[in-house]
């Protein structure tokens, strides 16, 4: 039995307490190849602006960026009760995801049309717990060195207060003439 | 506009093009007091059972442990197209989610009853592409150090053929008398 | 036969080509256990100051603070010939040690009498060789979040022209009431 | 005043207590330049027979490989007391430099002649402290993913009863035609 087909049963059992979440995306491909066709700003600005389908992890996670520049990126999300884990707080990976992608954009925004990159490691500290009563959270990435073969980059993941909640890494291999 | 409104308003404009998925799930937090009176592979195995409903991250995630003992967990899960990043394969949020929960699990079933922990650091690898054709995937998790204030595990992420995709590695907060 | 008699058989046979340092130090118990009467900073500040005895690794590695403040410190070093590794230039250890150092002391910094601290993980991204040549580096590294039970710190390693060489995070435990 | 100038002050004061180690070494460019022109692994194999003169760092460390096969490495080393830091035990950068050196060499022995590797992180995790009773350590490393352009790590270095002490990963790009 699958989670999901768990999931139905207990909500057979308790309709009274079972929550229910719609989730639509566009097939991701045909924005991933345009994005090919521009430099990696371009793209992300042309995400943001809505001029493309948001990726589908985007929808899944309520997550977006606000802010892209040439090597730094920011994204907003707003966790909510479908990522909760067994011991009954937000799942490290939704804040693994998110300084994941504000990091990756990052970088993503300083290579040039026809130059790639893929990312080779997360490290993730975690230092606050997240909950639905969090609210809105801000993942913000900078990249620290951008080589010829490789970037790394860093961000935090702050609540409204400003308070820290995790905060990360990340190693990116730059592929192509960038 | 949020991603979700975004991704709504390309729904509008290219139905022909849209995919749908509904997630169900119940409220995570008696699980999560249930657990709390249980020793930590206890509580596990009354999840994996089914007797508890799942977490709802294992459903927004299809995930689901397939094994469980005292210092190791086993996760399976199918990563679909909901998971996509911009750049056209499945998130890196996505391995680190599963990695992240079959090492939290390892170390949990260590605790016994009235003892918690808390995962501090999460350091994934991704070596290979993870996309809608990948098929099944398996997550095995081991604990390798477990201290009375800390414990160390280690993961990696294999297809059904039995390739690496990811690895990582954690380090956990053990939070009362273990 | 030992790295080190290896290395005696070498200078006999080839004396003109050897290289020779003579590296002088104190018992360091005494100053760890004089260390523990204080608070973090003062013990920082009376080891910078020359009133203890500089603790043997930082001899060996010719190393040592340059500035002490609450939750940042900042060291000094020049990496030498004796640091290369097999394929000819500083061994990565090296910038481990030194990034490293700075984040415990900086953590250190926070810490009244009475608690200590270990550390847990230390993740160091190299991202440009160090050699003979470099002449001095300067780790600067800050504490990021100071939380009752954990600590977590990052640093940078740049050259005399301030280009980044090498850079890294660290979780530490905090033992006792702090 | 530096660390070393500091120790020789302290020394002329306290004569009684002071401690003196010579280190003698060979220019390293020679063996670096002669290893480019062999496979990785008889570069390895020549070190480790003693044909060449060991580099200067295991002499320093007082480390050497002990085993060395494809994807394989296992040094030794016996940590002494000028290896202290201020809080009394060894410095983490030697479990990090013994577990790198084992690391980088499990990944330069899978590599064919004409191909480098250059390390692009390493993530150390100490799980407990080393002393000048401990002994000697044994870091085993493991080649874990070895593509076209990455390769990552793991190792673990454990003392003589077989306790673990430290363990580790890394990751290390691969340059040239490998």
């Amino acid at each position: 039995m699958t989670a999901a087909e768990a999931a139905l049963a207990f909500a057979e059992r308790s309709p009274g307490t079972t929550r229910r979440r719609v989730v639509t995306w566009q097939d991701p491909l045909p924005s991933a190849a345009a994005g090919m066709e521009l430099a990696g700003i371009d793209y992300m600005r042309a995400l943001m602006a809505g001029e493309l389908p948001p990726p589908p992890i985007a929808i899944l996670f309520r997550m977006r960026p606000v802010e892209i520049a040439e090597g730094r990126a920011v994204f907003e999300g707003e966790p909510g009760e479908e990522l909760y884990n067994p011991i009954g707080v937000v799942h490290g990976g939704y804040a693994a995801t998110l300084l994941d992608s504000a990091m990756g954009c990052a970088v993503h925004a300083t290579l040039p049309r026809g130059a790639a990159y893929t990312t080779l490691t997360l490290e993730t500290k975690f230092v606050r717990p997240i909950a639905r009563e969090t609210g809105v959270v801000r993942a913000e990435a900078e990249v620290v060195h951008r080589g010829r073969r490789q970037a790394t980059a860093e961000a935090r993941l702050i609540d409204g207060d400003g308070k820290l909640l995790a905060h990360a890494t990340s190693t990116c291999l730059i592929i192509g003439d960038a």
